[in-house]
């Protein structure tokens, strides 16, 4: 038997896994991610960490295929990132430290992508090879799969479909400083955003509370029936759902995988996303499936893993 | 010396050349397209011209390594077409068809693809591996290189750059049915359609006549000093550099190569484009070069010939 290592850095935790490359999870734990000096003992924890369990599971190196590694940054495809604000790193060659801190074969990826590939190979978007993973939490976030491969880009920012422009009007900035971005109004802040414009000069009875609202709590309106929550839901949909009929065109995927912290309101979130999508898709991208993301928080680490096993050969 | 043809099947006419592997071009030659009885003539055709030239150039069948043909439709990864509007066909098995008329290996791609293809080979984005090409025609096409190799998307409709939406405030229809297509403003039926509106109420003196106007004669106004012209030409710019801006951010590519009979207004053309993209652009796309396209008419042998030699080996 054969083994690989996913490992998805975050800011706060580092999850890690133990596969067999069959695709089993045999194991998974997290560290803490020592933000401190610049982020500089992340990779030797991480190596510690995979080391430590090379030992206790009386594993063979040669016996383990190799380390994927999910990264909050812009990954190029020599495995080097510019800067990551989230774990405090400025240059780094990834790949290279991670190969020279454990003596095993290292693949990274940006962690929205490598989540992409993980919801492709073994969650909503299983069985599909043109698939875009669409991430709602604090920011929109987002993973393009072509014809089986993460979409890279040249200098490692393929897939930022937050900030692709879905209203030309907005005033307000969006946080990279365009205006109109959709982060601005599907994220779970950019729902709360939406929310609170409605409510400034609403005046039918709703169970939202403008000083004292989220994404969440609007979902649970809309299924408890509010009227002004549906609104809000609309509104939301509409961007979203004209913003991917955009990326549709280009990208002619089979499947769109949603995920992240508003995802959670489950399938009556696809119904707001789907409607207006149909009515601006091209026509040969109508019937592109939406469906909801399946692992969670495991898809970093599968998708790591994915990466090793399609890229060790290359 | 191995050799190669490559294949460009347009509504009129074939185009057809015979390469070394090394991508020097022997001899070019067309024939005609015979859309007749749902274009049934049109791959015996090309099959009977491929084989004359075999003959004529006394080649050795095991010398050559395939034939590589763009087709203006939507062709799956399989090489199968569910339907070409210009050629008259329905349902074809072009690759399996052409391999068994000639007794070679044949490679099939979508005909804006290919070009695409064409141009970073041996064009506007030769040395990079991540481009968009936007052909500036009748309508707006495109075709999009990922890490080297044609984004053909789960139907083979992927890179229809022309229907993504610019405009969601048009009240006119596109030929596709949507409304606010880039293809609308940034074709060369765009740039007459946006000239005609201005010039409905345009009260400057002008070089434009509203009754008798082509993109052409817009830009040689722009480039005569006419003001008018010039404000034309920044709303054309304004829509596509958005819309590009918007590809960038999903696909981040190195170069825009920005080919089509618009593109023969030669540098300034780029000017209006690259402006507002910059204004729009995510940081992380902001210093994407544009360039024109070099291979004009050759773009899609060449890229025929290119997909022969990258896909040969699989």
């Amino acid at each position: 038997m054969k083994y690989c290592f996913g490992v998805d850095i975050g800011g706060t935790t580092v999850k890690m896994g133990l596969f067999e490359e069959t695709g089993a999870i045999l194991e998974k734990w997290e560290i803490p991610t020592n933000t401190l000096a610049e982020g500089k003992a992340i990779l030797p924890d991480i190596a510690f960490s995979l080391v430590g369990k090379i030992e206790e599971k009386k594993l063979e190196k040669e016996d383990i295929l190799g380390i994927g590694v999910g990264v909050p940054a812009p990954v190029t495809a020599e495995g080097v990132v510019n800067g990551s604000a989230n774990l405090g790193w400025k240059y780094k060659e990834v790949k290279k430290e991670m190969e020279e801190l454990t003596g095993l074969k290292a693949f990274i990826g940006n962690d929205a992508n490598v989540a992409a590939l993980g919801e492709m190979w073994k969650g909503g978007g299983a069985g599909e090879k043109n698939m875009i993973m669409v991430t709602l939490g604090t920011g929109v976030g987002g993973g393009v799969i072509i014809d089986g491969k993460m979409l890279v880009g040249c200098n490692g920012a393929g897939g930022e479909i937050g900030h692709i422009c879905v209203n030309y009007e907005e005033k307000d900035c969006c946080g990279c400083g365009n205006r109109g971005c959709l982060e601005q109004y599907a994220s779970a802040t950019g729902i709360v955003r939406l929310a609170k414009q409605k409510l400034e000069t609403e005046k039918r009875e709703t169970m939202l509370n403008k000083e004292k609202i989220t994404a969440k709590d609007v979902f649970d309106a809309v299924k408890a029936g509010d009227e002004v929550a549906d609104e809000i839901a609309v509104s939301f949909g509409k961007y979203l759902g004209y913003g991917l009929a955009n990326l549709a065109a280009v990208v002619n995927p089979a499947v769109f995988v949603i995920g992240g912290g508003v995802s959670k309101a489950g399938e009556v979130l696809l119904s707001y996303i789907e409607k207006p999508y149909k009515e601006r898709a091209f026509f040969a991208d109508k019937n592109v499936r939406f469906v909801l993301a399946q692992l969670g928080n495991d898809a970093g680490i599968c998708g790591a893993v994915k990466l090793v096993l399609d890229e060790r050969g290359k």
